[in-house]
């Protein structure tokens, strides 16, 4: 995970909506635009940048380290949640990647199918040197409530029984509930999931700082960067809570 | 996608409506015929020609880039659509292909392995150097109204995501939203789906006006071309819409 | 297909009804020996001859050119229906066969495993000089009626599609509708299947002199030819309508 | 199948009850020792013995040819029956085994998949040498008389038309069927499978020389071998019918 | 088996309770750190120690052989249990396992995927010379009581005969019907599963002392062990037991 942390820390800028929810939920006509995504990302002090390959081969542009996002899928279909690999680790290595990263749906019916795949990336990427996130979900009919202190945890663990670097997962409202989680993923680097885009900036803030607190390594934010009317300014204080510059 | 373009821009004809409709459906005792359809690409100006492989091994002349299509799909199953690889990209680069094409019905409850298929064929098709479309097709009982403003957008994006050099998409029916889908679309190029036989020639060059006015690289049209009674005449007015001739 | 036509037409006697409809429904003592059926071959003046892998191995004597049945199913189990691959191309070459054939169910739900695959054998057989051979035959709930005009064109249009080089589908009763068929077929060549025996003699030569005039290449005949008393007298009947001799 | 043989017929012992069937149901503390049935082997003059590979690793000692068998399931699972091959061909040579065994469930809306392996597996094996025995179950929802005359010389042919060199079926209750079912099988050699423990053993013997006179090849037993209180006076027994000692 | 052994007898810690049932359930801030496992395995005399790769690569230390556990699922969905392969036998040899272990989940409605994944886990790591640890876990709605004399000696001797060097049941109960279970298992080792924490140490240390009596050669235990107060009193007891220290 070297080339993704600053003194250990990360702050990773995540734009693989476009496909998970579509452009007219989440995108206006700016941040429609992958330039001005890479623009944030290289201005903003980024460590890491997340991609699916179709928008790394037409605007990545090699300065922010790429993390190659290797499945997806679009929230469109019902039933029980799967999303299959649509990159390889070879093509990821191609386009410049420095990480891959892969969604589990933990607890959909689909579940194996996605462990399985993850094993086998993880196993090729780390035989090539690349890390390995893994943004565990927790999801599908079986699944309650996925901020849960108990589910989410379990989402860190799953993340470091299979082999993940470091695990992207949601917050779960709280320090102390969040601490059992980054204890329960070991080894593995905690990033938060960003989510939606928060009422203010104060309240996201706030929030970060009980996740770096918690003992996490990061966040792994998209909406409450580029829906943000002032990108670079949100850039600075998330810089400020997480590499305590 | 330079060979299928002139000046940037494309007029492709397709023709794999044989499998996907059937002949009783859509063709008559002339354009049943393959051979008419390549008289009308070849004579017509068109900067490409959509076949499945057996259409192409018997009746391909070499003349207008051959975009090989390499999933269909017949329209008699009931069910959640899928459509999977009928032809390997070495056996569309042996027919002589220019491009491979691949239909994605995103929101299908198979959706994911269209997918993981496409994401296969276009790391394929890129390291020989084939340029890759993708039709992407929102449908499935998930899939409401596959021509809004929204739905379209999310075909659009979908493409530029997975990786295709060029998306074939719905019009939406006004220009607006249109140009919305092709934003979302970013550098993958757009191509608009003729669809069925429109009502009046003037009705459908309106449309396509309308179209490349949104910032369409071109069209993608078969019923309109090869069931009309003029095809040479709306060729004729296609290519001063969409190449300014 | 040169080696299984004489003046361009072909007479293919077909046996695969043991794993199809199993012995009991349409064998007797006789016709249940396939040595009956090697012989009706040869003497029969026949062009082709069709078995599965297990009776190619056991059974052929080399004179008539072989077609291997590549897929296989038995009639028993009830839903929608797939017949799945059981012999490679490489093993039909190693018993002989001149051309391999291939059932495709469409509008099964299964139809997209079957498409898939058949394009799969396809590409390899013609890679080794093979040619392929499909049964087109639509089928399982979605498919009202598989004799119409427009659901046998759709089959024949489906086995030109795929890159068959020849096409096994039924009969729509009579010669217009059976034209359309094989206008849709295009360079496909079209073989009518013989189905149950036919009540009288007269009545299946009546319907083979429609198909044939209808533009068809041959005939696939079966039951009607080892059910038939004198199977030499009918492959007499049937050769003077085929061959012209 | 010549070293399986002995004058052109054969005696086999089945031992793969401890999966199929678990031991509480079919085991006593003698029988639920391979040990004991590897030495009714040897000592009761069999030609073939039929072994999963776990027992084979353990327990065969050379003597009496193995058949090894690739495929295996519990009776646990509700639902239509599946099974998958659970050992390769080339673990089965290596394991010492002269012939290998699969069981086909025709019938089963799974049948499909197992037509198909077995098909790969019938290649592979002739490829090396070995025979293949098929044990053809028809079984399932769509299968009411798995007995009945239509349905033992349909599990025959099954046999014949996959590649089988040998069959293992069902006694149909008499002579005559059973004679129609060797005929279905053709070259195919046909083994009765001897099912659940006969009320008399002068029954089940009364019961083979039906079989053989109506010209099967032998039969593959189990349970009336090693459930039974004298094993070495049965084989003597059946040595006397079989192989007209 | 060897480097598992002492005198011929085993103790081995399991812990992949972190995926099986998530960090919340089983583990409180002292064991849900894997280097507190390390340390009870190494100084608790144990033979093996049970991880999922992902703990390997960051906590083994080599001094207690590994027994890499190769598949994996989370409690979270609902339906018929299945487990995939989620590790390489290659990999697990890289991370220097002495043994790798997989879950079947027999009477599963997906019993067959993870019997066919079994077998071709057995013979690659018996060709690379690792032994092969079988958890035979009957499940799914058509098991009904999972420590029945029954099932358990089902689950053992599905280990055998899929080729299991050894094999991890669940006990019954008693030390009769558990004989039983051992008797099943032929020459494959018995390891009892040591299951949820026991309200008494010595209630506990009764049962390993009846599953020693009964044949087996150790005990596989997770929860018994680091949920002890005092493990290493807890280690010490089931050495005397199981060793005869």
């Amino acid at each position: 995970m070297g080339p993704l942390l600053k003194n250990g820390k990360g702050l990773i800028l995540a734009y693989d909506q476009g496909i998970e929810h579509g452009p007219s939920k989440d995108f206006n006509e700016k941040n429609i635009d992958p330039s001005y995504i890479v623009d944030i990302a290289e201005r903003g002090g980024f460590t890491g940048l997340v991609f699916q390959k179709g928008i790394a081969e037409n605007y990545y542009r090699g300065k922010v380290p790429l993390i190659l996002k290797l499945n997806g899928r679009t929230s469109l279909p019902g039933g029980e949640p799967i999303s299959r690999q649509v990159c390889s680790v070879k093509q990821a290595v191609d386009l410049g990647a420095k990480a891959v990263g892969y969604t589990i749906y933990a607890g959909s019916t689909y579940e194996h199918e996605m462990l399985a795949e993850f094993g086998r990336i993880q196993e090729e990427a780390h035989r090539v040197g690349l890390p390995v996130l893994a943004w565990v979900y927790p999801r599908g009919a079986a699944v309650k409530d996925d901020t849960s202190r108990e589910i989410v945890s379990y989402a860190a663990r799953i993340g470091l029984e299979a082999g993940a670097d470091a695990v992207k997962i949601k917050y779960t409202g709280d320090k102390e509930s969040f601490a059992w989680a980054v204890k329960a993923a070991g080894k593995a680097k905690v990033f938060m999931s960003g989510g939606p885009k928060a009422p203010t900036d104060e309240g996201f803030l706030t929030q970060v700082r009980g996740v770096m607190e918690a003992g996490a390594t990061g966040i792994a934010v998209g909406r409450n960067m580029w829906q943000n009317q002032d990108p670079f300014k949100m850039a600075f204080e998330l810089r400020k809570i997480i590499f305590n510059e």
